[in-house]
């Protein structure tokens, strides 16, 4: 069962996977629903048994994995209702028009296509919701297409089990054969970047592995989107006024952020700027907050060489001190580390150090007016986040901030990314490598589509999306306006 | 005035496109649409002197260059009024909701925003419509970017001198100094590519300088998102049936298609598929179509080398015939060639080889059911055509053709692309880098713009389009529903 995926096995996918997107294309958006309903109730049935799966090899805690499985389902049938209202089709009629400003314009008719056959990499720390049936997924198939998913080697038993609840589900309710299945070993995801049938690739993960795939995937013969999300610090800035009124629940919230999930989320705030401090006036707090956490052994012993690799790195960059040190255990307790923002603007580096894990950087400042040199020597993140008081006017900061960022937060913490039809879950290079896209919320489905325009068609030679009667009931433009069917 | 542009003014044109882009990157969408406005006003009040110049330095009639000019200035005036619209900024609001599905939700709201400064490679073909003010850039500023655009050498006094058109109508308005503004010369076009504050490319151009800039694009740091208009070929299928009730009129429309501007359109239908033909059946309307029409040099020495050498390059593969031979001249009369669909299965090269200029070959066919084998054949194409009557049901041929191209007409000729909601222009690799994405019509605004969403925020720090009482009235999406103002 855990055999690694032979070229032979894999070139019969993809060939099962194109011919399963082609049969069904053309399908009815209630009619996908139903195959993501399925899956959503056959993950429900087994959840107890992949929960199970994942405890053993992600080591995250029971709670933690059924709040992610009721994610992960509710993800599903969210993408099933989305696909029925019919947005992501952007669907746009614009009738025959002889007063046309231009010159006369003819019948003309545009909604979106699905890509394809999809090639999708699980990641390590969301062994549901950005795994197998995770989001790039999920909104591969609400697109229409065909998806072949590289199972992460960390939870590969997971993985592999995932993948057989899905593809029986899928088979249960008279999905064609081979629209959804699962490879793993190195050589199928490196062929699975190459192969020509692949138009597009959904990956989360760090930032080398995310480069080095995409750089492969530009440099094919016909380069295909890579949707990378890749690594982030996620700043968080306090003002000065917000520190003085409430110092003691930002710790308690940061000291919250920072570890959850053992610091395992591209969302965890890696940098917290406040104002000068001495030592004795956090220590406690921080120190108590973590007293009444329980830990866990990191994902796997990989990620674990990382992020002892970074940590190391960031603690010897000069001026940056302990405040609390991790004791190394093998469920190993946070660490909190310490320095300035004159030392940040004196070498930046610390800027660019994911710690993908239990640690934290607290960063002290002079001046409030500092925090915006800071904002200009940000790489781009996923995320920022401004703790500040409600009668501050900080617009000129949050213009600066939202260069750099796909979300920003105003007293809140990063680490919650709400499903929905207004999140985005992205950035600017090299948090993602495409930043006009999300890979979390409704907003993902659009990446694995493509316009096409048709003119002067005979209505019945329409796909039902644009036929004029609307088979489909879905929103569309017409004319120029939006209308509801 | 046709200094190349310097490695120091390059440097100072981005700085100052990249503070105009901040200082003006929250402006109302109606302050916006002034400036689009200004500009094709300042367009229309020089139209002589530049609709002159294009005719001297490009060979294109009058009337050519008139049309084009209406519908440059049209552009500007439809992207004006999109804009207030505001589909493009895809604001979405999703209210606190204690009940959502997988727990608690935050207030989230998303918008489109600006990339920052954009860069924009003008086309050879279109003086107007694709050039310096043309729907990349037009679409860019519309997207709230600064842009800078390096004029194309085939028409570089033009080009300059339009540059200052639309720099001095900014001017007049109040926009911020270089917002726009234009280079010449390799040097600054390489430089535009790689400098870290471009943060896209618009271009419309050959398949190799196309993918030479692509790849570059994508070699950077941090890379940038590349929207190139490259090659196609834009096949037209003609069925037994059209061909035996319309061929007299099918053969007009495409002698028309296929030389209008001297067949120099990335819309030319390069390849006619119909059945068996005697040469004489043909024949003599050709010649008679053509004996009508005036020919002119083609638009620069450059193009007229490239289009020799790719005629030369299809005349001389088995099988390919000459129908009708051009004549050579300064302003050369058309080739047509002619093979079979047979000889193509054999060695299918001649479906990638573009000749930008005029010629176009005729396959003909045996047996209908061989135009399935050639659309599985075909490479990326902006457009397919198919040619068939009322009655005939070719659903199974549509879907296979819109998997190869971005629009498909039916009974249509695809040389003319009308500026409309509804349209896409643009394909699979290789015709463009970006298959998702048009560059003709409102849909092009998207391709400069990403998303950021705002979490928890008091209302008077959001932005303008995200605020509660929509100041803007724009069209929005809230808690699922699409809602005007």
């Amino acid at each position: 069962m855990t055999l690694i995926t032979t070229p032979e096995q894999f070139k019969d996918q993809v060939t099962a996977a194109q011919s399963a997107y082609e049969t069904s294309r053309q399908i009815s958006p209630q009619q996908r629903a139903e195959w993501l309903n399925a899956i959503a109730k056959a993950l429900g049935h087994h959840a107890d048994e992949l929960i199970e799966l994942a405890r053993k090899e992600t080591h995250l805690d029971i709670a933690r994995l059924q709040g992610e499985m009721k994610r992960t389902i509710f993800q599903l049938q969210l993408f099933a209702k989305e696909i029925q209202y019919g947005l992501h089709f952007e669907a746009t009629i614009d009738h025959t028009d002889a007063n046309w400003g231009m010159g006369a314009r003819p019948d003309i008719r545009r909604m979106n296509v699905a890509l394809g056959v999809v090639g999708v990499f699980g990641a390590s720390n969301f062994p549901f919701a950005f795994s197998v049936m995770g989001g790039d997924s999920v909104s591969a198939l609400a697109a229409g297409c065909a998806v072949i998913h590289k199972v992460h080697d960390a939870h590969l038993t997971l993985g592999l089990r995932t993948g057989e609840v899905v593809v029986e589900a899928l088979k249960k309710v008279g999905a064609p054969d081979g629209l959804f299945s699962v490879i793993h070993g190195r050589e199928a995801a490196e062929a699975l970047v190459d192969h020509p049938l692949i138009q597009a690739i959904g990956f989360t993960g760090s930032l080398a592995g995310g480069r080095a795939l995409y750089d492969r995937a530009s440099r094919r013969t016909n380069p295909i989107p890579f949707f990378g999300e890749l690594g982030s610090i996620n700043p968080v800035f306090v003002t000065e006024k917000a520190w003085k009124i409430r110092q003691n629940d930002i710790l308690t919230g940061y000291a919250n952020a920072a570890t959850m999930g053992m610091g395992q989320f591209c969302t965890k705030p890696g940098l917290l700027f406040v104002p000068r401090f001495e030592k004795d006036a956090v220590l406690p707090l921080l120190q108590q907050e973590f007293s009444t956490k329980k830990f866990a052994p990191l994902l796997s012993p990989n990620l674990r060489k990382g992020f002892e690799a970074a940590l190391s790195k960031v603690s010897a960059i000069a001026n940056v001190d302990v405040l609390i040190e991790g004791n190394g255990a093998e469920a190993p307790s946070p660490t909190i580390l310490c320095t300035t923002v004159s030392a940040i603007k004196a070498k930046p580096e610390i800027l660019e150090l994911e710690m993908f894990g239990p640690a934290s950087v607290m960063v002290q400042y002079d001046d409030e007016s500092e925090l915006a040199e800071i904002v200009a020597l940000l790489e781009g993140q996923l995320t920022c986040t401004l703790q500040a008081e409600a009668d501050e006017n900080l617009s000129s900061f949050v213009d600066a901030v939202h260069e750099k960022c796909g979300r920003i937060l105003w007293n809140g913490w990063p680490t919650g990314v709400t499903v929905s039809y207004a999140q985005h879950h992205g950035g600017p290079y090299p948090s993602t490598t495409s930043s006009a896209r999300t890979s979390v919320g409704t907003g993902a489905i659009g990446r694995f589509m493509r316009a096409v325009a048709y003119q002067t068609f005979p209505d019945v030679m329409l796909p039902p999306a644009l036929q004029e009667n609307n088979p489909w009931k879905i929103i569309r433009r017409i004319d120029g306006l939006l209308a509801h069917s």
